[in-house]
């Protein structure tokens, strides 16, 4: 059967460059990265290079910069953690209502069990950030400032640079969660002012369980895993050297085709909301249009449910999702889209297709011959639902 | 260049099977675990399958007692938070003075921190704990006690079974690190009143950056990492699903060949200590010789430093090593030998030698070939420089 993937904000695939890169890894150069002998030298020599990718693709002063983690989730954490303890006397939060659950239910628990006090900063109807409220949120009592530069739901662009420098002002620490941003718009870290961002390989056709949490020089660092003295005593545990190398071996590939894969997966975007609100009424696309990923198409649906929508695709070999895979099978209606005042009757419809370098023409028109016989049919049996109901009713 | 590696316990070469089994996770079946998605359920399958193989080596009595993590690192800090926090109006831990880093280092940071009080228990000249200092430690207000199942250095096994009782009949949670022990020794936990135990992938020829954390049915819970619902809502963050197979595979491996490793790598082991002490004098071999794991085998050279035995040995192409890897480099000497009173002559010229089921007979006799000569090179140049100092003192 054929079969269309469009849900790379949920994983990608690893290119198989980077498997080629990652294999001697495992059986060859097996050593531990911190081991003195010639089978840990070899391998931190690797692990070296595979930095200096990661600190390429951010646009980082220094390969230092860099600490590898096992993923999105665990640079969140650890930067949202460091950052309050950085800042002795401030115990204030400022984050967005759209931020990934790697940072509301850690800020959550915090406010539940530490007595943090949290700043959720709401959104408009497009998703953008309500400047307004963050600047009167922060304050001499805030350390750390979280905002994602990429919704992964919506693929919205948030200022970061400016927030930054506003958190900055306030004397307060910047984080911000890069996991659908990086590898797909340019990043010069070494001109903003943001001293803690998380990246993942997996979203970026890298190998699943590795990511970084990049650290601004200078920016006070309490590790989040205790242990032995890896990445400079920032992170304990033995370094995951196949992952490191996956994840260096993709920034690389990110880097040389940023420009050319945003040209191609625009056009595909493009193509899809074409044909979408052309052969179906009564959607609309979600998000900041004008500022967004190019590679997420967030499109809500009248009078459905995306889950059905979902299943009916996945028949037809066509996986999408209806927002983060984090919360799949939740029958709860998007956070997200919730915080961006999206209608009653849209909110359940919504379906997010995220695309990739590696998807086609082909592809695209695919579900776009097979969507609008889904959405029509749902429809028809809402309609038919609905209609039956209320005979019911006056019965 | 011939090389034989003999640091298997700072890691492990990772099996070809294993390597095998995880190669289709990568670039084919590359979904993500939690998406709903045929892509997505074709990954959960062999995830569960994985979970079960991981139970089955550890006679784990439900296959949702196992919780993967990044490692054995996250595993014990996961481990020593979730108890602290499941005892309320409890804040004392005990642990003993030969633990692995990763306990260590966040027992102190929780007593610098959270004013938690900690009892290091001490072990005897054999590295046995002092059960009656064990037994007086515990009390009303023990949390959590962690003791490691096997040492890291000696190989040394502590009663964990009995351990365990011991801290229930208190009150307490009991957890053992048992990244060394797993896939060495026959493990059953449902026998036992284990609450947690951890395991690292890569000790036991599987790959780096992939562990579990085993939490017994019942045993209260709080996530470490925060973020998605993964793994029951226990761990956070995108399944690490190439990583998780190959933890499974490995799991399966080290089961299915415990007893013919065992006997194998003892017989090594026996090889390389007889051969040792019959051909150097003036050294012994640290820990419990009666009950250790049969892959260890630390050995102490009075009057030299091990670093320069290792710097020799890797120059030979042999790889070994004086302690942890989490510690190498440090002139430190190793904490576990220092809390057996070693004597100082010797503390400084341990070696740790940890086979595998890879190493052969050929590669002991090697050692056997190579070592004497570097020990008795390096005495002279020790006696000389002894000499050259008396006689500069007496001038």
């Amino acid at each position: 059967m054929r079969r269309v993937y469009l849900d790379n904000n949920a994983t990608t695939r690893t290119d198989p460059e980077v498997v080629a890169k990652m294999l001697p890894f495992f059986s060859e150069e097996f050593g531990n990265a911190s081991s003195s002998h010639g089978f840990g030298v070899e391998v931190s020599g690797a692990v070296r290079e595979a930095r200096r990718s990661v600190q390429a693709l951010l646009g980082a002063a220094h390969d230092h910069e860099i600490v590898f983690t096992s993923g999105g989730t665990e640079s969140d954490n650890a930067a949202i953690l460091a950052g309050l303890a950085a800042r002795e006397g401030r115990d204030e939060i400022v984050t967005t209502a759209v931020e990934h659950p790697a940072i509301l239910s850690l800020v959550e628990h915090l406010q539940k069990t530490r007595g943090v006090s949290v700043h959720l900063i709401g959104v408009d109807a497009r998703g953008r950030i309500d400047l307004d409220a963050f600047r009167a949120a922060l304050g001499p009592k805030t350390a750390i400032v979280s905002a994602m530069w990429a919704n992964n739901e919506t693929g919205t662009l948030f200022p970061v640079e400016e927030l930054a420098r506003l958190a900055h002002e306030a004397g307060a620490l910047f984080h911000t969660d890069a996991v659908q941003a990086v590898g797909k718009i340019p990043i010069d870290l070494k001109s903003t002012q943001i001293d803690f961002l998380s990246l993942s390989g997996h979203k970026l056709h890298g190998p699943k369980g590795i990511g970084a949490l990049y650290v601004r020089k200078g920016t006070k660092f309490a590790p989040f895993l205790r242990g032995g003295h890896q990445e400079r005593a920032r992170r304990g545990g033995t370094e995951n050297t196949p992952g490191i190398i996956g994840l260096g071996a993709a920034a690389e590939l990110a880097r040389m085709r940023l420009h050319e894969d945003a040209v191609h997966i625009a056009a595909l975007r493009d193509r899809l909301e074409a044909g979408v609100t052309q052969r179906i009424g009564q959607c609309q696309v979600s998000g900041d249009v004008d500022n967004r990923l190019v590679n997420t198409s967030n499109i809500a649906f009248s009078d459905i449910e995306g889950e059905a929508v979902l299943t009916h695709l996945d028949r037809a070999g066509i996986a999408a999702s209806t927002g983060s895979a984090c919360t799949a099978g939740s029958t709860e209606p998007s956070h997200v889209l919730r915080a961006m005042n999206v209608p009653e009757e849209a909110l359940h419809g919504a379906i997010r297709f995220s695309l990739s370098r590696e998807n086609t023409i082909e592809e695209i028109d695919d579900v776009l011959e097979t969507l609008p016989g889904i959405v029509a049919k749902l429809r028809e049996i809402a309609r038919a639902s609905r209609h039956t109901e209320a005979q019911l009713l006056t019965n």
